[in-house]
């Protein structure tokens, strides 16, 4: 079934202890359509400068990805550099240049009306509740959001929340959202606040779903799952990690006949899976070119990393 | 098979969101004993002043702890005082008076010779050193240190790893012994030093299990096993969160024929197991009273927690 993905199609300058790249092809919905084009059909709705060529085109259409619902306008593309040089974990911005971005307006190509599956990356959540309302009849809605979002813009996020089945982001963003340190609590606040299902992205050591009641209906689910990190030698970049994560989780999803909840934790996997492959190399380098058989094979070895027998 | 533990028994003030305790049991070798206490025989070296009365003996011997190593002197217990008020994953010491475990000298009752496991708590690496060479028959040897150890005791403490078959020690510890900030590459530079095996605690992240080559005689492991922890709505206390997970992990190799890489991962569990209940009450308060099961239960909900089906 396909995904349908709004969000940022970007160029990514980044240092990391491993080494420097310029304007890299990156951005949320970059990230997130290669990952999820392993294993399912992805659309993506987004918009580019002049900058955005040929060579750019073609690594969305060797996966296979539609692009029509990519808008090309006068102008640059979004521009994002970062330095991981003080810490692995967290990206220290230097520089953000919205461009053609600012006046972004998400258009849906009629071709790709009938998605079932969406993915709301980071941005305006004014945007993302428009995408929202344009697709009623979505199965399955996705989303992520950030800090700035949650502090500045938290009355449009709350629109977006109620709309969602599973929200995806990182432990420092749950505790900002609900106000509350503990992680157990805060997830149970966030999802008083819409969301069917939380992912808790932790990094280095993996993910956490939590559920609420009405979750997968007819079928209770109070345990949260954890998945596991693959522990690397070395973290080339950490840029898209988290997007890859998401493109894994919801493309795996989409990729089943139901959602049921051996599908959500393998889901976790999937994510974890993809977004351990993003890392290893700069930008999406590595989401580009994987070789039949290696998503499986990390699949495994992330059973095994975590699997009593 | 009984095991044999080294460290300190002590009284412990700690201020937490939760509350405030004064003087409670506690100390790194009562943790690891009462955990412990649950899957095999336990034996206690440490020192004791005259505020160790019969309320504190009983802890022990309710749990079936043999304390006849626990030697009494004149003059008052080791004593901590610490708080969690900033940050639960971290303890800011307010105080430490090692009183009479100052001029402690570990002493081996005959009866405790044949004791088959050995777990060196975080204690001075001369007197880990000593008991080790006094129990060269030990079939596993299993230990842990600290910050103050590592950074200012290197060459004492280096002669200790190369005796022990497992060490357990926490994420920063592991990255400032080897001097190296990535996880994994800090691990193998660890396992260099001495150890067959590393187990890594993360908190409330759980603990990730290293291997060197010449692990478990004739099966070599090169995946690491990631044990995950119980995200809980709220930690009571901290304290000795770390020393339970190694009583549930020695006790539970303990009581198993032979140590083969399944057993080393359900210790895992078993650890994850017995920190989790640990933190859930302030000091030893809810090590002291488990109940049939309980532990069990709590196994298998470690399992739903992170496995597939």
């Amino acid at each position: 079934m396909a995904i349908l993905v709004v969000g940022s199609v970007a160029f990514d300058t980044m240092e990391t202890p491993s080494g420097r790249r310029d304007r890299c092809l990156g951005g949320a919905a970059t990230f997130f359509a290669l990952a999820a084009s392993y294993f399912t059909q992805v659309r993506v709705i987004g918009v580019v400068g002049e900058d955005f060529g040929p060579e750019e085109e073609r690594a969305f259409i060797r996966r296979n990805i539609d692009t029509r619902g990519i808008e090309h306008v006068p102008g640059k593309s979004f521009f994002w550099s970062g330095s991981y040089m003080k810490n692995l974990n967290e990206a220290q911005t230097l520089n953000t240049e919205l461009n053609v971005f600012q006046s972004f307006s998400p258009k849906i190509p009629a071709a790709y009306q009938d998605s079932e599956y969406l993915f709301l990356a980071n941005i305006d959540p004014v945007l993302q509740e428009d995408v929202r309302r344009q697709m009623p009849k979505a199965k399955l809605v996705c989303g992520d959001t950030m800090n700035y979002w949650i502090r500045d813009h938290a009355e449009n996020l709350a629109r977006v929340l109620k709309g969602l089945d599973v929200l995806l982001i990182n432990d420092a963003e749950v505790k900002m959202l609900a106000k509350d340190n503990n992680l157990v609590q805060a997830a149970h606040k966030v999802l008083d606040m819409g969301p069917k299902a939380l992912v808790v992205k932790h990094g280095e050591y993996g993910a956490t779903a939590f559920f609420c009641d009405r979750s997968f209906p007819g079928e209770v689910v109070t345990v949260p799952f954890r998945a596991p990190a693959l522990p690397l030698a070395e973290v080339v970049d950490p840029t898209g990690a988290g997007d890859s994560f998401a493109g894994g989780f919801v493309g795996y999803i989409a990729s089943q006949p139901a959602l049921t909840p051996p599908v959500f934790r393998r889901a976790m996997f999937y994510g974890s899976v993809m977004g351990s492959f993003a890392v290893e190399r700069f930008g999406t380098e590595r989401l580009q070119q994987l070789l039949p058989g290696e998503i499986e094979e990390r699949f495994a070895l992330f059973r095994q990393l975590s699997h009593l027998e």
